[in-house]
């Protein structure tokens, strides 16, 4: 494959230096954009949108029509996967995920079969080859899943929860059962992730979306463990072991040690942690990327503008910093708050960085 | 007044020796219980069963009854300031609350009238004062509030919100009208948990339950300023000089110190901080409250134990701790499941403790 034009993404993961900071936005690709809405329109359902290559490649570049952006990031949901495992998914408007058979006892887990990604996701491999195909080594293409404990959360509770009874009662009612459910779904997003990178992911994102809700006893034992395993796993393949892996779980900014001591290239932080402390913690081993409050994007510009030049100075002059927000984009948001905060990353952070090595 | 026959809660706070570990809960008076259940059915809606001090004394007592509790909570909803202030509340059958007049403006905010909480809030003194009354010193009770910027959020929003993008946008775009807003709580807040000690409050508590949503410098701006407000203000009241204070911000566990520093007595924290390191940080002047997940509660009761006993264990010998959960009690939960972790903190503690001074 040819060398990836804008690599600046993939340098900052390195932690080597660059000219500027990299930025993309974690749901760049979404319904904030009146392009996607009608895609999504074309598409019918949410799912068909996800499951359709030429429609899911259409959706990701999007973004990347409108911005500057220095990484595309595979249009997809992490519920594929318990979809393939057979749950039954649906998103129900203004619902969110439902599954038609969540997990409601230790025999659902153990009836649970594998799968195997390359074949029962063939979608998601086609949208990354054609992907790349389009994006014609413009930038990077990152690809992604959720988290193990992410993804059982959904499986148990059959979609979102605000209370996470039906998980903790098993969690701790159960322990053996949760973690025979979180190996299966280690094994699989390793499988996964693979796949994704064997077809063309040039870097991968594990989302650990309800780490957060976790002790930090439990987070270590249900959460982190598994993802330690992904990240270790994908390390000992030689087609993964150089590929740059990030690791984001949203609310654990008391853990940023323990996650990157999994050994993932990259930490995702939400703007709960100031950026400059996580650099002092974690940033002699690992890039960081964050972490502006999305709520920013609701400001007019001129507040965008100081809010990135806020971060840019917390950041200095240290290497290893990808510009992102702390979570994602919501519907309600303008696109030219999107531009105003891409637009000043690329006004404001040259003057940080001493050119390339 | 006499003493307090049972005083256990209010020595921990003071850092005191006691004989054993203090426990209440959050949200012991609620939906969990059937005998709460009936009360609710007989007063009709929910405001007015805050409104009505024989209601509201009725089921800040039931849980006392049937658990061996070491404070009492009065029974109310940290609404009760925006509706006096005008807001008209109403809560939704399976939606929470709603304002029919949330602020949409900088002049709805600059409109708001002043309150007296004597006045206008006179059922909850009342409330109060016949709580005590029943409770006849057997334990103190616990008088709240929301923080300035919870009740902020509920009032921009006019209820839930999953995006916090009406108080996000006021305050990234106009804070000198938010901080107007803040000040104006923190003055009517202060006025009203001070009306409370006089009424007869041991204790008084700040519920900050969305301060977690905000940067750490923006929950220093936004929300911890103006609780140290409140705290100051109630420390220079004689009357409530010596009332202990407690604060807990649901999602703060990277800001303890910080909200130690306010001079609060004691600093409630959520299960996603190990108790053991918050006594490291701010044990030697701040008592702490917490932090089994209450997601525990829907393990069987031989969990429960083992989860209590765990707790105890990283807490030690040290002195100032009370014993709760690191949020409120849902109600799909087990009266049973209370039973047991209260009998834990019984059968348990003591063993940690070297006996009154």
């Amino acid at each position: 494959m040819r060398q990836t034009h804008n690599d600046c993404f993939l340098r900052a993961l390195a932690r080597k230096p660059v000219d500027r900071t990299p930025v993309w936005l974690m749901r760049q690709a979404g319904r904030y954009l009146p392009e996607y809405r009608a895609s999504r329109e074309r598409a019918g359902s949410f799912m068909n949108l996800c499951q359709t290559p030429e429609l899911a490649c259409e959706v990701t570049l999007q973004p990347l029509q409108r911005f500057r952006l220095d990484a595309a990031i595979l249009f997809s949901d992490i519920l594929t996967i318990p979809d393939a495992l057979g749950l039954g998914l649906e998103f129900l408007e203004g619902e969110g995920p439902h599954f038609h058979r969540p997990l409601r006892s230790a025999s659902d887990i153990a009836a649970l079969g594998r799968i195997d990604p390359e074949q029962d996701l063939a979608y998601v491999m086609d949208a990354v080859r054609l992907i790349r195909r389009e994006l014609d080594n413009r930038v990077p293409l990152i690809g992604f899943a959720g988290s193990p404990w992410t993804l059982a959360t959904y499986m148990v509770e059959g979609g979102a929860s605000a209370t996470f009874a039906r998980i903790k009662s098993l969690m701790f009612s159960d322990p053996p059962a949760l973690q025979q459910l979180l190996s299966l779904l280690a094994a699989t997003i390793t499988d996964y992730l693979s796949a994704q990178q064997a077809a063309g992911a040039q870097a991968l994102m594990l989302f650990d979306t309800w780490g957060g809700i976790l002790t930090p006893r439990d987070y270590q034992r249900f959460s982190l463990h598994y993802m330690a395993q992904i990240v270790a796993s994908l390390r000992t393949h030689t087609h993964t072991a150089d590929t740059p892996v990030i690791v984001f779980t949203k609310g654990g900014g008391q853990w940023l040690e323990a996650i990157a001591a999994t050994g993932c290239t990259g930490v995702g932080i939400d703007w709960t942690t100031d950026i400059s402390e996580a650099f002092t913690r974690i940033g002699a081993t690992t890039a960081i990327q964050g972490n502006m409050d999305p709520g920013v994007l609701y400001a007019p510009d001129a507040v965008i503008h100081a809010e990135v030049a806020s971060i840019l100075d917390a950041v200095g002059n240290r290497a290893g910093h990808i510009m992102n927000l702390g979570h994602g984009i919501q519907p309600g948001m303008r696109p030219e708050a999107i531009a105003a905060f891409v637009d000043a990353v690329h006004e404001l952070s040259p003057a940080r960085h001493h050119g390339p090595a």
